[in-house]
């Protein structure tokens, strides 16, 4: 990589990271770009060389978290025990420090996408996204012979993500969740959804 | 109820209405006290006659919540078919806009929580009054033979609450949520958790 290209790259990063922190301190709507550029060591002229807008920077920070998405898709892909696999990406964040960041994050992009039409389309994208991610790699379950092949991958997706994210969102302040008591009765109940075809009525 | 009575009781939910508002807007930690005054049409003073910060606030508003809960519980209590109607709760909230608005209110005390100390007390206060009551409804229906006996209420609590929220924050930005589709699966989840204790491994 080019010198330049580099330090182009470290002052992205830099910028994304001080937005972070803002973000986190008062909250995505309350952040403003001047404070973020403070945060940064940067002028607001420099700012708006990579960024146009605090949306651009949240489309930035959600875009990178594909990829820590896509990194736990492909653990699932390849594990030998789906149900433990899942459990373990639903569960999991409680251990780390890092995850429980992201909750944060996510529920102000959450927050503000409810009066910003632009976040709002930024999330959805981003749903989308992780949506079918998911439901590709039911689909390849299904294949396998590993998943019930009635379920609905698109579906069954869509209400993965929201008991993951359920779960995210009551561990985020309530750290102290009872995770290990929670998991034999998750653990049912997804197996009755993904393997469990003849319990259907 | 006296007139001053009255009065004092109606100027304090004016209040109440202004601070939702400029939360829904602004975010929590956005939205200012003098901007709350200024919505509200009264002056500080008199503001800080009914509440002494933005907390006490949110306190206030989270305790009207308790009457809802208290109320959907109740319904529940009643219910001739516990599954249907804890699917109702679940998935009702995607027709009506006050559930909602509530949606949105509750990422932005949720976020706020994760920074201040004292919202998030007010929430976990709040969790744990919700969970309870939803515990103590499920220890009625195990003794009325509904329930699976082996069930532990405060553990399946903490599940279904966390499902319930994880949908309505999907909903909340995503109202084209699959919710009719999504139906028949999470009425086999919860089958599977509240009465079926044949199906433990």
């Amino acid at each position: 990589m080019a010198a330049q290209q580099k330090r182009s790259k470290e002052r992205l990063e830099a910028i994304l990271e001080a937005a972070l922190r803002c973000f986190r301190a008062e909250g995505f709507h309350g952040a403003s770009i001047s404070r973020i550029c403070a945060e940064a060591g940067i002028s607001p002229g420099h700012l708006y060389h990579y960024f146009d807008s605090k949306e651009a920077i949240v489309e930035a920070i959600v875009q990178s978290d594909r990829a820590r998405i896509r990194g736990m898709l492909d653990e699932l892909a390849t594990a030998s025990d789906l149900i433990d696999a899942i459990m373990q990406v639903m569960l999991t964040p409680s251990a780390g420090q890092q995850f429980k960041i992201d909750g944060v994050l996510s529920l102000e992009i959450y927050a503000e996408a409810t009066r910003n039409p632009r976040v709002a389309a930024i999330l959805n994208d981003f749903h989308d996204h992780a949506r079918a991610a998911v439901a590709g790699l039911i689909k390849t379950f299904q294949h396998e012979g590993k998943v019930d092949r009635d379920a609905q991958p698109e579906v069954l997706a869509g209400i993965l993500i929201s008991i993951a994210e359920g779960l995210m969102m009551r561990e985020t302040i309530e750290p102290a969740q009872r995770f290990a008591e929670m998991a034999p009765y998750l653990q049912r109940m997804l197996r009755v959804i993904l393997l469990d075809a003849t319990a259907k009525k």
